[in-house]
C-alpha cells in the first residue's frame, strides 16, 4: 500500500482542467498497488482512478499498457478505460511524472477464493486472450526465463542465508527451464499478474480486471499456469483440484487448449512459481529501510513449485486432457 | 498514510447491509490519516467514508467523537455526518473495531496556503465554536499541559541525544506553562488538531472539516493558537503576518475574543508548538521497525516554539488589540 508521490491540489486541478471529466471534486490516494501511486477522483461525473507511473514502470512501456486497456475495453474486456484529454492524448504527465486518468471499475477483490470466483475469471482470462489477439503493439515478457537468471545474479550470494539450500534449487530449476520451457506454444497477449488483488468482483460475479502493468507478449497458457499458481491453493497450501477444473474448464468454454498447451501446464505453472519466488526473493532481500511496502514471504511460492515439480500431467489439476 | 485493518468483502458486505446506503459497489483504503484505517466506500448512492477505529483512539471517547460530528453536521458546521444503520446507531463493530461510516465531503486538503485559506478558516472555526456551544458532552483535553508532562516523562532519557540542550529547553517550558498557563478562558468544544490537511476546499472556498478524534473541551482560543502555529509559517518557519491577520480577523467576525483572550494568544500559541514538539519527539523516539507511518520532524515545532517565546503581544501577530 503506497502513495509514492504527493499531488498538489493547485498542480492536480490543472491538470483535469485538460480533461472533460467534469469539476474535479475530490481526490484521495489510494492504499493498494505497489509499483505506482493511484488516487480516487471523484468528479462532477462520478468516480475515476488517476495513476502516475513511478520509477518501476518503463517509461517506454507506457504506450503499450494504455493502448492495451483501450484496445481491450473497447473489445469486450471489462477493464479500466484510459480517459483521453481534449487533445486526444491519455497519457500525459503530472508532478514530473507519467501519469493517466481511467475509468473507476466497481466491484472489490475478493479475500476468501471460493470456486465460483475462479469459474469467473477462467471465462475473463480466456475473453481477454481472445480480445488481444488484434492488438497491435507487442512487449517482450522481461520476468520469462531470461529474466529468471538476472533476478536470480541479484540474489545468489544471499539466497542461502534466507533459506539453507534455496540457491542450490533455484540453481537447478533454472538448468531445468533452459531446456525444457516451451517453445512453440499459441502466443499472445497476457496480463501477466492476475492475483486476486486485480480481479474485480460483485457478489460473484466478474466486474472486471485491473492492474495491466506486467501485460506482455507471451504464451498464452502461462496466463492460466499463473492463475493456477494464484488462485487454487488453499491457505495451507493444499491445491484445490475444484478450483483448477473450474478455472481451466470456463477458459476452454471460450479458447480451447491444445494439446500441447494441455501437456505444457504443468512446466509452465512450475515455472509460473519461480518467476513469483524470485521476485519475491529479490525484493525480500533487497528491503530498503523505511520502504512503504513490507515484502511478502517468498517461501510461499517455493513450496507451490515444489508441488508442480512433483506433478506429471494436467490430470493433477483435475483437467482431462 | 496506512490501512491497518484488511476488511474482507464478505464481511463488509454483511456490515453496509445494516445501513440503508444502497449496494456497495467498491470500496478502496485511503492512503490518509494516521491514527484510524479508513476507505472511501462507493454505493448505489455515491461515496461515503468507513473509518476503523484502530488502538490509539480510546473506545470510550467515541461517542464523544462520533456525537459531535452528528451535533456540528447539524448545526451548520460542513463536516462529515455520521451515518446512522436502520438500528439507529451510528458506531457499530467491524473487524473486531469500533467502526463508522460518515458522509463524504467534496474538496481538497490546501499543499501551498494561501492568505484566503486562512480567511475561510478563521470563519470556519469560529462557526465551529458557536455550534458547539449547544453539545452536551465533554471530554477533557488529554493533550493539554499535564499531559505534556506526561509525554516528556517519556522522551527524556533520549531527548538530549536527539538534540543537545533539547530537554533543558522543554523542561524550562514546561515549568514556565505550570505558572503561566490561563485558567479562566472562556471554553467549549475545540477541534486541536485543525492543520491543512483536515481542511478540505474546493478553489478557495471552504467545503468541510474533517478528523475530530483530537476534539475536546478546552479553551476556545488555544483551537486559534494551533492555527496559527498550523497555517500561518512559511515553509522557511518565518510567520505571516497577513495570514494570521486574517485567520484571527474572520474569526472575530463571527466570535469576537475578549480581552484576555487576545491577550493569551501567545502564551496559548507557545504552548501549542510545545504539544506538537512533544507528541513529534515522542514519536520520533518511539518508532517502530516496519511502521507504516513515517514519523514527522519535531524541530519545526522547536522552531515555532522558540518564535512564540519572543512575542510580547497579539500585535506581533497582526492583530489589533
Amino acid at each position: 500500500m503506497a502513495v509514492y508521490t504527493e499531488v498538489g491540489d493547485d498542480e492536480l486541478r490543472e491538470f483535469t482542467a485538460q480533461y472533460d471529466i467534469g469539476e474535479l471534486l475530490s481526490c484521495k490516494g489510494i492504499a493498494e498497488g505497489v509499483e505506482n501511486s493511484n488516487f480516487l477522483l471523484t468528479t462532477a461525473r462520478g468516480n475515476f482512478i488517476l495513476t502516475l507511473y513511478e520509477k518501476r514502470v518503463t517509461r517506454a512501456d507506457l504506450p503499450f499498457f494504455i493502448g492495451l486497456m483501450d484496445h481491450l475495453a473497447h473489445h469486450g474486456v471489462a477493464c479500466p478505460t484510459p480517459v483521453r484529454a481534449r487533445d486526444g492524448e491519455a497519457l500525459r504527465e503530472l508532478c514530473g511524472r507519467p501519469a493517466a486518468i481511467v475509468t473507476f471499475l466497481n466491484g472489490m477483490w475478493p479475500r476468501r477464493i471460493d470456486p465460483a470466483h475462479c469459474a469467473g475469471l477462467g471465462a475473463a482470462l480466456a475473453t481477454l486472450h481472445r480480445a488481444g489477439a488484434g492488438f497491435a503493439l507487442a512487449r517482450p515478457n522481461d520476468l520469462g526465463p531470461a529474466g529468471w537468471h538476472k533476478l536470480y545474479a541479484g540474489c545468489a550470494e544471499r539466497a542461502g542465508a534466507f533459506q539453507p539450500g534455496l540457491g542450490a534449487e533455484i540453481e537447478a530449476e533454472l538448468g531445468f527451464f533452459d531446456s525444457a520451457w516451451p517453445t512453440d506454444l499459441p502466443k499472445g497477449v497476457i496480463h501477466a499478474d492476475l492475483f486476486p488483488d486485480n480481479v474485480f468482483f460483485r457478489d460473484h460475479e466478474l466486474s472486471g480486471l485491473i492492474d495491466f502493468y506486467f501485460a506482455c507478449t507471451d504464451f498464452l497458457a502461462y496466463d492460466l499456469a499463473i492463475c493456477l499458481n494464484a488462485w487454487c491453493f488453499e491457505a495451507d497450501l493444499s491445491f484445490n483440484v475444484t478450483k483448477a477444473r473450474l478455472l481451466v474448464g470456463n477458459y476452454q468454454k471460450i479458447r480451447p487448449l491444445d494439446t500441447a498447451e494441455l501437456a505444457s501446464l504443468p512446466v509452465l505453472a512450475r515455472g509460473s512459481a519461480l518467476r513469483f519466488l524470485l521476485t519475491r526473493l529479490y525484493d525480500w532481500l533487497h528491503q530498503t529501510e523505511g520502504a512503504l511496502v513490507r515484502p511478502k514471504d517468498p517461501t510461499e511460492f517455493l513450496k507451490k513449485l515444489r508441488f508442480h515439480r512433483g506433478v506429471r500431467g494436467p490430470a493433477a489439476y483435475g483437467i482431462d486432457a
